[in-house]
């Protein structure tokens, strides 16, 4: 959570650590308080679910912008440490439970605007990080390849209303697997498996990652995210490279990523986004 | 394959085993010649991809039926034994593997049609292993399931065009899995994973296995099957039911499924098709 003030959008992730030195962000970590690194830091450890405490937290702080960095593993809803607020939202959060990912983390963003709070997507805070269009490293996907990605793409988007994840993977319009609940690395080991299993059996190098915000996601939360180790493990997995939709995937490292995939020999593209269905 | 004259369409599993024993039917086996089960019946191996040879293998018995049981995996085009008719075949082949399963297998059909043979459904060969409509064991699906399902038959409906796979699994309008190249088996050992390491944090008993033939897919071959394992692996992925398309979906042992389910607990439903997509 960043405090009122300060014009966020012009920061770099420097800064914005900074920042957070400075005492003009909080990091509020909802984990279990067992991570040493946050504490040199001005933080709050935040009892996830406990939405009232959050609330009186951030006040505290005077904070009204909110990052979300990294992503959440939804909790079981009778896991939630309950405080007076989260009981009395809790028939409407049981009701955000029922659907995808998307469903939940938006309607979660809804709370957060009820409540005063301004979520900002970590794209709009440090736009370094997230992916511009264009071919990002030394190898440049064929033209095969990039029939793959259309198809891809196109499947993603078909997928939107279903809310099913963030991935697919693609050989020659065969769609080798699409990512649901088990997320990218868990898609991406499973193609290594069946791959060596010779359970699956394509030429040496084929088929390529797809990766792209869903259609109807809000932009502010849950952007895909990738880097040098989704390099690898496609690598792992036999495909040719990996593309995303530019403007709408975040890397943290995007030199270490590029480094990776030039010597791994895959190639990293940047897909524009097509212009309907976003927000 | 059959032989040309017997009225196939009317006849059991127990009357196909019959027509075997008999010489009216000969088995023929793509895999390599190591399974003794098959030599006590009138058989011929037919090395994977030796068209030429296959063909002149069903004129010497006067076969002109084919019912395609099991599924094959797709072997690489490089591992094909050749003939001179594979050779001349092998641009359209090549053309048939630059997609899905459907795409392959429908393409094969066709090309079985060319040379004079009819490609019969061992559904139409065997109705009685076909699931029907209705619930088949003693547990039925809630409401919320029901809701499940729908939502389930719609996403592998929207699924269709790219050709993907045939079982999906959702949870409180939630999909917890797509299935592609690692088959059902391999969707469901994932879930029963994803589930007991926590990752995926849900009710004890939570989602239903849907499984129905691809909305173009042609109902001559590779039609859904399920059975007692399906069963124990739903029942292992902590799943509360299984629905399938009825009419499009097959199963060996019937009353061995039924059995399994009953005991698991899981409930059982062949849910009508919708009309429009079939052929």
């Amino acid at each position: 959570m960043s405090a009122q003030n300060p014009q966020v959008r012009d920061l770099s992730p420097q800064e914005v650590a900074q920042g957070i030195e400075d005492g003009r962000f909080v990091l509020v970590d909802v984990r279990e308080p067992n991570e040493t690194a946050v504490e040199r830091f001005p933080h709050e450890w935040m009892p996830f679910g406990a939405f009232g405490k959050s609330v009186a937290l951030a006040r505290k702080h005077g904070l009204r912008d909110i990052v979300a960095i990294g992503s959440v593993q939804r909790p079981k809803l009778l896991d939630f440490r309950l405080d007076w607020t989260t009981l009395r939202l809790l028939p409407r959060l049981a009701r955000l439970y029922r659907g995808g990912d998307d469903h939940l983390l938006s309607g979660v963003a809804e709370l957060l605007d009820e409540y005063g709070f301004r979520l900002r997507s970590v794209a709009d805070v440090a736009p370094e990080i997230v992916v511009p269009a264009g071919i990002l490293g030394a190898h440049r996907p064929a033209a095969e390849d990039e029939a793959d990605i259309v198809f891809g793409l196109d499947l993603l988007r078909a997928l939107g209303p279903f809310d099913v994840g963030q991935a697919v993977a693609i050989s020659a319009r065969r769609v080798l697997a699409v990512e649901a609940a088990e997320g990218t690395t868990g898609m991406l080991t499973r193609l290594a498996k069946l791959r060596k299993s010779g359970r699956l059996k394509l030429a040496d190098r084929a088929g390529v990652l797809v990766k792209a915000p869903k259609p109807g996601q809000s932009r502010r939360i849950d952007l895909p995210a990738i880097g040098a180790e989704t390099v690898a493990q496609a690598a792992a997995a036999g495909l040719r490279g990996i593309a995303v939709e530019a403007g709408g995937t975040i890397v943290a490292d995007a030199a270490a990523m590029v480094r990776a995939a030039d010597q791994a020999g895959l190639f990293l593209v940047g897909v524009p986004a097509r212009e309907e269905g976003r927000r």
